[in-house]
């Protein structure tokens, strides 16, 4: 693979969508000649879409029928659009992925983590990211910014729930090397600034 | 769990829904205090019948998603139907379980084994079958009843795989004690009372 694979995680209200779009704009000022494929989970291949729509509006699904549906969609997205990007020298930056696995469903779930780890091995054939953006905000501060947004089922879970997951995500993020922590309560344009000069140092 | 499981194996045609039938005929006259619950794969709860629907319809989906949407599907039953019924102490008989993960996905689409079985009792949190009726018919024979009938997708791949399926199952029912094997060739009544004796062993 010659491509360069970039992920952003954290929970919602983050600022994951602000931040991929200003490293994507700045990433086709910088290399105007590489193609750039923008990705994200869950949903982003025709039968994730249906998953995706699955998982955010049916109710009350088991946990493990949840975890095996967000797996499916990644197997899915990971076989057509991923590994083919990847090989044909793609930047590829997507929102979400194998972290939200472990972070939303281990520690938000309290599912086995060797397991889970395995069956994330599996759906991705073992496909890690080059580098890896968490954007970690408080709990109040994302409910905040929730505040007159409509919420779907995920994000009107408890508050207790998101705790344990961002903390999972800072776990991650102490065990892996890949995974940079950046404050999503900073300033954007500096925040940005902060987020290129990582992604300069794992550019190939 | 105080209730029997029972689930019937064997590739298309073998005559699995013409068993059932009668088996759960027998058990209403010989057990009629008994509740009997009958399920099947893909789709017996709401979510199953939306991945089953995926599953049949939606083409080309990778080996390693499509996987994942049958233990979805089957983690989801195992949760909402087969353990509920079987800790009130019904008798549950299931076309396909375990097995057929096995046979079509390990056999048919040469995925890694060992990973299969550790998600497979992931999505089952590990239950097993107290009896498997595995329905053995040859691939010409299988063919030969299909002939006439619409052709879904799975029912379109070609000998080859439906021979190595048949094999998977064949080397299954050696491996595991609580598999047995009826040959579905035979006469449709005294098979259904050759599988009703090995049934009333082990009911408790």
């Amino acid at each position: 693979m010659s491509g360069v694979f970039i992920t952003f995680e954290g929970i919602d209200q983050a600022g994951k969508s602000t931040q991929i779009e200003k490293l994507v704009k700045r990433l086709k000022k910088e290399y105007p000649d590489r193609e750039i494929v923008q990705s994200f989970e869950p949903g982003a291949t025709e039968l994730g879409a249906k998953l995706r729509n699955i998982i955010l509006h049916e109710d009350a699904i088991s946990a493990h029928a949840e975890l095996l549906l967000y797996l499916a969609d990644r197997a899915e997205n990971v076989n057509k659009v991923l590994v083919p990007a990847l090989s044909r020298g793609c930047i590829v930056i997507s929102d979400r992925y194998i972290d939200s696995t472990v972070a939303y469903q281990c520690s938000g779930r309290v599912l086995d983590r060797s397991t889970v780890l395995t069956m994330t091995n599996f759906a991705t054939s073992g496909l890690l990211p080059d580098l890896t953006i968490l954007l970690d905000i408080t709990v109040e501060e994302s409910k905040k910014r929730l505040l007159g947004l409509n919420a779907d089922r995920l994000e009107q879970e408890n508050n207790e729930f998101f705790e344990q997951v961002r903390s999972g995500y800072l776990k991650i993020a102490h065990d892996e090397k890949r995974v940079h922590v950046f404050d999503a309560m900073a300033d954007i344009d500096k925040l940005s600034e902060d987020i290129y000069e990582v992604v300069s140092s794992v550019m190939v």
